[in-house]
């Protein structure tokens, strides 16, 4: 699909500019943008800004309840647009004394990039510029598509305002499929390619039996918070690991044949996650590929119980109240607003009216690209190109994201992934880098579809 | 029984000295003696012991692995002996900003001397001697039987030495009956006489199915330490508060035909505990006067629960490890060692292999002394005459104490309580007091039950 020349030109262009973008990353990298802290955001929005302004690039910044949202859009040959989901804000860095060289003073060393965002996700970020910068030097000067950047500025604390936002700007964001962020690379060299991830509903369940903690010497009488919500969280899962309330799984869509076979086509995780976490026995007794397999059926999971007295040594009372917090991965087409409605019914009819049921932290839905989709052929065959390697592809992953947010919204469009990441590069933790062969390649295989998303266009109109 | 003129030359007595007595039990509330911080615990000791020696007791202050046991004997006119129990360690004061009077400087005000340790024990101690004093001097400086005192020194922290002590010691505590401590009055002035404690087993059971807490979206298929932790819990006890370890109650013994008139002529408590404590609900719906008879069942209580992320808002966490506290109220004839063995058993029959279960702090046997025991009715009937109430005795109360400890290896002594507490009292708390009519009572109470004791063992044998 993609002219042979133009991939040259392309791969020559990031070859010999390849120092800059390193260069322009370090410079992103050393302006911290911590969302959790609210360090620094204003002044990397305003960076980012910058740096697709200079592309020509028409900017906006927009407030949000919470941090600014960039949106960049640039015109193409086409009339398709694609649309790059990235963030600007990071994690925090601490324990700082675990890192090597600081976290804001990014430092190149065995061929890698070290920073705090280096890969996650300023140096993705950066690898898409490089990108659009060597598709636009390969077609002197133009881009065959339509190339528009959102660029989350609260990604790390769970995007509580991008769907909103979305709703509330359908026709700028208008395009025909997205690249997600967080793609890259396994530990065998595979590209990977994520095509779903599962909603989420948390809530916490509480309990309150008496106005306090009274002596177990009355435990004959008084009633025991803690065995009264044990008794709601049996009334929500079985032994069996299957949810009991009613129409739970009403709306699951199960995997199709294709997605069966791509989750069998994935390595066998079994060895490695046994001896990694020391698991003797997983979920329902699976093994092998089942592992694999089991993405596709959602969870109950608790998250955390707290009930009665939790210092050292024994303690003898009966606590007067008990929360548990649960999350609730869901599969497509569950839906969180609906699943909470259930939760609160089925409680409700066991006879559980006593224990709250309060939400926490913003639901999700899941969201799933169809792995025929044109824009997964795509991806997966400039992978192939680009690495010397069959691509993986996931049809669905056990976290959650706001894919959804722009998914629906925009027209059911698809939603894949590809970038700079490997397994080893110590997001979210101390030492984050971004090895150099890595950006290289990430941005080789994001032109390479940027390139392809145009011409795709033509195919399939 | 007991002869008129001595009865009334006890309480001339009493009531000539009783000044004298409030003196001394400020004297030794004025020293500090708190077992949980091992603060002024020897000088406490001496000072009880120079109190017993100062009435002609044989004093012996003995070591243990913890604080020293004071014992002293005095000779009666008769074979038999009656052994007091009581404590010379107190609750720690604090918060000392919440006491009008500070807990180690004795004050009196209003009828009542305010100090930590003013009613439990050591207003208590005080009372009994001034009881022993008063019986000498309307006996011509006699007693009419030999008496004993245990005064423990780690009441306060759980008496774990005290069940060693008396088994190494059985000819020295070799007696006939025992008062035990904390006794009083109700509300309604009535007094209270108990004649029983429930025994304790205190476990924690924890699991660990992973080296470290995952992230949640990985619930498909690694286990989860807080749900393994429910189905091992749900394992012990249904919903309908039944025990499900198998033989659980098999050794239990029910209450007698007395037992239960006897639970049945105490007050109905329903009203006073839903309004005190909220309780809309009781354990197993009980209402009424079946809240009293329940103190006869054994529980399994859960103390406490602890697994996964234990702070504010969310966190999508999968617990790597959760504990859980149990305790099990014990009654006639039930035994911790042999519960603890039933509990390992069932989860082993249960397939919960990997749920470690450990013993934490000491077990207690329940001890119960029968209600138509001679010293009983001696307690009960002189109660009467020095309250001019009728006796409420409870068979059995909800809580346990070191009582088997002395009560079996005696010889199947009956054990009850006679003191001077009432409801209101501040024990442990900020503000502790003695009544001062309620020590005056208290010990004309034990003076009858000393002059009693003697007779009532001529009269039985």
């Amino acid at each position: 699909m993609v002219m042979e020349n133009t991939t040259q030109r392309i791969d020559a262009f990031l070859q010999a500019n390849l120092d800059d973008y390193i260069a322009e990353t370090a410079q992103l990298c050393a302006q911290p943008s911590v969302s959790a802290k609210g360090e620094g955001i204003e002044e990397c929005a305003d960076l980012v800004a910058k740096l697709l302004e200079q592309r020509g690039f028409c900017v906006q910044k927009f407030a949000t309840p919470g941090n600014p949202v960039i949106v960049a859009h640039a015109e193409g040959q086409s009339e398709r647009t694609l649309l790059f989901y990235n963030h600007y804000d990071v994690q925090p860095p601490e324990p700082l004394e675990l890192w090597t060289s600081l976290p804001f003073e990014p430092t190149v060393r065995d061929g890698a990039l070290y920073a705090r965002g280096a890969a996650d996700d300023k140096g993705e970020f950066i690898a898409r510029l490089a990108a659009v910068d060597a598709v636009r030097a390969a077609h002197n000067g133009t881009l065959p598509c339509g190339v528009t950047f959102v660029v989350d500025g609260e990604e790390e604390i769970g995007s509580p305002n991008i769907a909103q936002f979305v709703q509330e700007h359908l026709n700028l964001l208008k395009c025909q499929g997205a690249i997600w962020e967080a793609g890259g690379i396994d530990p065998d060299g595979h590209p990977m390619l994520l095509l779903g991830v599962r909603g989420i509903l948390y809530i916490e369940l509480s309990v309150k039996t008496m106005k306090r903690d009274e002596h177990s010497g009355k435990a004959h009488i008084l009633p025991n918070a803690a065995w009264r919500l044990l008794r709601a969280l049996d009334s929500l899962k079985g032994p069996d690991e299957r949810v009991r309330i009613p129409g739970f799984y009403d709306q699951v869509k199960p995997p199709s044949e294709i997605d069966i076979e791509l989750l069998d086509a994935l390595p066998d995780y079994e060895q490695f996650i046994r001896t990694k976490l020391g698991v003797r026995e997983f979920v329902r007794g699976r093994t092998g590929k089942d592992l694999n397999r089991a993405v596709f059926e959602p969870t109950c999971n608790i998250d955390s119980i707290t009930a009665g007295y939790q210092g050292e040594g024994p303690k003898t009372v009966i606590p007067a109240k008990a929360t548990a917090k649960l999350d609730f991965r869901l599969v497509p087409n569950q839906d969180p607003d609906d699943v909470f409605a259930k939760v609160r019914a089925h409680l409700d009819d066991q006879g559980f009216t006593d224990v709250r049921v309060t939400r926490l932290g913003g639901a999700m839905w899941p969201a799933k690209t169809s792995s025929d989709d044109p824009l997964v052929k795509l991806t997966a065959c400039t992978g192939e190109q680009v690495y010397s390697q069959p691509s993986l592809i996931s049809p669905m992953i056990g976290p959650s994201s706001p894919i959804y947010a722009f998914a629906y919204p925009l027209g059911g469009i698809p939603v894949v992934t590809a970038g700079v990441g490997y397994f080893d590069n110590c997001g979210h933790a101390p030492n984050e880098h971004v090895r150099i062969k890595d950006f290289h390649n990430g941005a080789r295989h994001i032109a390479r579809i940027l390139d392809g998303f145009a011409v795709l266009s033509h195919e399939t109109e």
